[in-house]
């Protein structure tokens, strides 16, 4: 890790110890070769957000979590980055919500499974988490998508009625869609394809996402109060802050 | 090399090339830790460009030629992703120009430097280009800088009175202009430190700028036939660019 990343107080600290994460990560063969190209476009995005929670996005979080806590058969998709990013986090959400994860990927290799197996099995064992780890033992595919990305288990992902899909891929984010469920996608461009087919979509960084979730659950309410929630206007929210940030400047 | 990067049909065969020089680079150990992140961070900015040259960009392009061919001391500044993106394009710019090519990396070990000289040498060799790889063996340092990123050659970089520095970290772009120089800056984020300190900067992707210098150069003339430059307001273009691209919400 860089020097400066070892120091909580560096404005760049948080950026860093992501990046340094992923490092480990692309050691240990968790990773897709394209995984390093997606964090940095995730950073490009969230460098014009202003590296914050809008609150809009804080808005989706909430409507978020309504259907998590309100779903029959929740699950947490998990890919490469988001078991590097935050498996720690993921899974304690997971124990809160009462739901089991499924690591979803869409460059899909034994060894690549293997190392985010044993990634988040070290992670549950070490923290004492007690939640279900799907996706080892495929047994059921995903409609309308072909090849080992349909791969998913008939208990997790495919009997699911809301399912989050953090970092996810276009595709796969429209055929779980065409499949009825509610999804619920994280992605730091308002403009991408999972951006717009999600139902509930957070424009928002991973870490501060599951970390608002946990702490909006620690609270006694955490709901949008009644307020309705409108997907299209979150991403057009979302859109303006970005296009505050080149409406003024700097130059 | 992913199949549908064989396809120069493909709506993405650029991108997908770009990427695959990136991963042969990164085998052969030419590239920085931070490498793919920071091109992940271009490909973000490229697409809210919409892939394309822009006509301040263009501007931009061609005062940069005419400031390379009125120099005394013209030098290419190629670091890991310059010389994995367009190592031959950028030799064939310098031997049009008739100047050198120095190799100046951010992250300096003897290992990468070899990397480095090795591709761009069997580049030259292969193609038959003559041009001066400078590099090697540094007997200078950049005022203002410290450490192995210092290092440069006194009859490339330190006597240099133009420099093209592409995809350039700020410290050291701000520390070549402090030494008087003109600094051709080419950068996809309008609002990056080096994008704001460079006497010229060019907001377009790489291998599309020396395209389009070499398309220049071997027209009669390629100037901006008397039209003042103004540095900030291709910059403030650039933004309006790439504001519109989120001004006009897709979703």
């Amino acid at each position: 890790m860089d020097e400066i990343a070892a120091d909580p107080s560096h404005p760049r600290y948080q950026s860093l110890l992501l990046r340094h994460r992923l490092e480990e990560a692309e050691k240990k063969g968790m990773l897709a070769g394209s995984a390093m190209i997606a964090h940095g476009r995730g950073e490009a995005y969230d460098y014009l957000l202003g590296e914050q929670t809008i609150p809009s996005a804080l808005h989706a979080t909430k409507e978020a979590l309504t259907a998590l806590k309100g779903a029959s058969h929740p699950v947490l998709s998990l890919n490469g980055n988001v078991v590097a990013l935050a498996g720690k986090e993921m899974l304690q959400l997971a124990a809160v919500l009462e739901c089991p994860v499924e690591i979803n990927i869409f460059y899909r290799t034994p060894e690549r499974m293997e190392a985010l197996l044993s990634h988040l099995e070290a992670i549950r064992s070490s923290e004492g988490i007690d939640v279900k780890i799907l996706g080892a033992k495929p047994n059921a595919k995903i409609p309308g998508l072909e090849g080992p990305r349909a791969n998913c288990t008939k208990e997790g992902i495919l009997d699911s009625d809301v399912i989050m899909v953090p970092l996810e891929d276009g595709d796969r984010c429209e055929a779980l869609v065409s499949m009825g469920k509610t999804v619920i996608v994280i992605d730091l461009n308002p403009l991408s394809r999972s951006a717009k087919m999600g139902n509930i979509t957070i424009v928002d960084e991973l870490t501060r996402v599951v970390t608002n979730m946990l702490e909006l659950l620690s609270q006694p309410t955490h709901d949008n109060g009644g307020l309705a929630y409108d997907n299209e206007a979150v991403l057009t929210d979302a859109l303006r802050h970005i296009s505050t940030k080149f409406g003024t400047p700097e130059v």
